[in-house]
């Protein structure tokens, strides 16, 4: 099964197109953290998604084996948000490593350009990938909507490329304009799942994603779920939310 | 003392532009293969560079501490190739974790658009930062060359706010023409320090680059040393031959 299918399979069997961001702040058993989270929280998730940046140099692949492990025995896909930005010989060990550790998908930043041949090596691996397209920090609009491919924003001749390279998703912020996920989705074509981080504490508005990026759509809640003292209860409440407007 | 001033001081002792990509192709205990690798050529290099995609879930903090000790007492300065990409308030973590590892500088990937807030944050944290600004791999061409940011290829307008934010230094391969080189000097003004990976295996033209880029400079030289069957002899070889056109 590939990873469209297996996400396909997996938000049917939990009736959800919520992904849980893990962003686990703390320094001591990190992995412990997520494994109490994904405790509370495994009835109302397809997806989680790690972030690579919150754990580094502080768990091993044997660690990631275990929490991979509890998370599959939920029914549950578990991405690592990792922006692997590497030239593809650097990235071929990183994705080998990412197998290894039982992620069944990664994220990717397009800045080395290489969007073919790592969603081929991903796939060589059996790993989904999403590839970075238009993020929602302000910081970004410079470089991927003021920046220019033959007269296009750069985010637009990414999710070209994206879809053109069947990569698995592109990664979409939730608090950009509508026309904005309306060109992305146009380009990738239907299939092409949206992650979509931004929902909850950054105010992205769901219901405009849901409306317009179609079926194939995770939405990220991260602190807002994570932080919360109640997080079982936090996440029931988006996924009601989000199966309300869907 | 800053990044910039410990390098130029490790260059003066050292008399060295050399940096050792340490790329360890070893999953098992690829700390003991660096040290092994610096060792040896330690006599000839002004930094090391390891990469973090090749060190993934396999090395904790604490094997970095005693690699990163052992760099500094044969006077030298670690890079970690991060090639970090997310947005700020998930690299501030990586920051923090780079630095309790004991590294020196760090790599950064400018897709997210956050030169200026990541600068600010790796010298909060005692950090250099080195920009990822034109590569050498031929798939970057369409993103940094042809894409366009008000007329000017992208990877200007990255080395114009790397040198207007301050960073450390600009990643620039060393296969890139000789009137890119240059440009980018231009715009970063002369103290940012170039360095240059695709010396050795991937036949970048040093002495264009020595010409070219001025005094601040790191020429980085990864397989052809380290998978040579005698490193130290290989690490002298090119310092001799750097040494002789700068």
């Amino acid at each position: 099964m590939n990873f469209i299918e297996k996400y396909k399979t997996v938000r049917k069997e939990k009736n959800s197109i919520l992904c849980i961001g893990l962003d686990p702040m703390v320094k001591e058993d990190p992995v412990e953290f997520c494994m109490d989270i994904i405790e509370q929280t495994s009835d109302y998730a397809s997806a989680v998604k790690t972030n690579s940046q919150f754990i580094l140099f502080s768990v091993d692949a044997r660690k990631l084996r275990k929490l991979n492990r509890r998370i599959h025995d939920e029914g549950i896909i578990s991405i690592l948000d990792h922006k692997l930005s590497d030239i593809t010989s650097s990235n071929i060990p990183a994705l080998h490593s990412i197998r290894d550790a039982e992620f069944d998908a990664l994220t990717f930043s397009p800045f080395a350009g290489n969007i073919r041949e790592t969603v081929e090596n991903a796939h060589k691996d059996n790993l989904g990938l999403f590839v970075l397209t238009l993020m929602s920090n302000p910081e970004a609009v410079w470089i991927q909507k003021e920046t220019r491919f033959r007269e296009k924003p750069l985010y637009l001749e990414i999710a070209r490329r994206a879809g053109l390279s069947r990569a698995d998703g592109v990664v979409v912020g939730a608090t950009v304009d509508v026309n904005e996920i309306r060109g992305v989705r146009e380009v990738t074509g239907d299939s092409t799942i949206f992650l979509c981080p931004g929902v909850g504490e950054q105010g992205g508005d769901f219901r405009k994603v849901i409306r317009t990026a179609g079926k194939n759509l995770l939405l990220n809640v991260g602190r807002a779920i994570i932080n919360h003292r109640n997080p079982g209860k936090k996440a029931e409440e988006f996924w009601r939310l989000f199966n309300r407007f869907r």
